[in-house]
């Protein structure tokens, strides 16, 4: 059984972001040496995500159209009262997911013909990490 | 270690469906031999999902109508400028998640009383796949 | 390879109720053994969630007054023609999630600065458990 971790490195020039992250998880696959197991990549923090979906500008500017509408920015969450102003980042990132968990298949990503890995930011210009783990053999 | 790999196809009459796969799940795990160790289950196209939830017509009913309000169909999505019409399965996809983990004890899916796994369309009329990978011993 | 398993078992005196689970998750992980690998945390239940985000009591009152605007209580849910009152636990768990897969590295679930695992009730008052599988090396 073989194991390999690796972790990305984001600061977001903007609050809301998406990164396609695909091509430097591919990378660890390939490092990993692993052929065949599955490759976990999530979020180190409470206010961004991993989500799958599809590579379309305009795609994901509905999404970040409609998550200000089911969590705006700015409204008084008592998590504000802390001093923080995201406490609709918390909720954002929840709606978009912490993870997400891919197979790996005969050495490669085994991802369907338009699914891409994005890391979304919900609360940026901070320092933070992404993790990919694998395991297989 | 042992991995197992199989492909589940889908092609709804409706845009909208969930289907219950845990039969083909269960028997991909008995396929795969492994006795402990764990599943994933994830759809792998973007406009689709596949969830765990309750088998229960009723309620299948109320998650549409609930989606339906989140992301209703046919509003101005940016998205479909692109020339597609399924900027809210999108949406709706990412409510209800791209994939499960499940674990595998004693060589069975260990699911609690009412959980079942399904497949989750909201793009129909098209064919599609959902991917099993188990790895364990 | 080793895997390990364990059940937590959850009866909150609320209908509504988090619970920061991270001790028991990080003991477990102590007990497997397991260095370098995953560790899968999910509710058995389908009005339930395991997720993650950060241990902040007014974070977690946003989120319980933002599920209740976005699944209500006791709207007239189709679910709860089958004599249930849960049809609104159901879709607040979608939203929560079901559960979450953590790394494993150095012996030591690997969570950013600010990650906390919380059990998320959403129909309490009853017994409900939550699954611990491990697996790694």
């Amino acid at each position: 059984m073989k194991t390999y971790t690796e972790y990305l490195w984001f600061n977001t020039p903007t609050r809301i972001e998406f990164i396609n992250i695909t091509p430097q998880v591919e990378e660890a696959v390939r490092k990993s040496g692993v052929k065949e197991g599955i490759c976990l990549v999530n979020t180190m923090h409470i206010t961004s995500s991993v989500f799958i979906n599809d590579d379309e500008p305009g795609l994901h500017e509905d999404f970040k159209e409609w998550l200000e509408k089911l969590a705006p920015y700015g409204r008084s969450y008592r998590h504000n009262l802390s001093g923080e102003d995201n406490g609709d980042s918390h909720l954002k990132r929840t709606i978009m997911g912490r993870e997400v968990v891919v197979a790996i298949t005969n050495g490669r990503l085994d991802l369907g013909p338009w699914e891409q890995i994005f890391y979304g930011e919900f609360d940026g210009k901070r320092r933070k990490r992404v993790l990919i783990k694998i395991i297989g053999e």
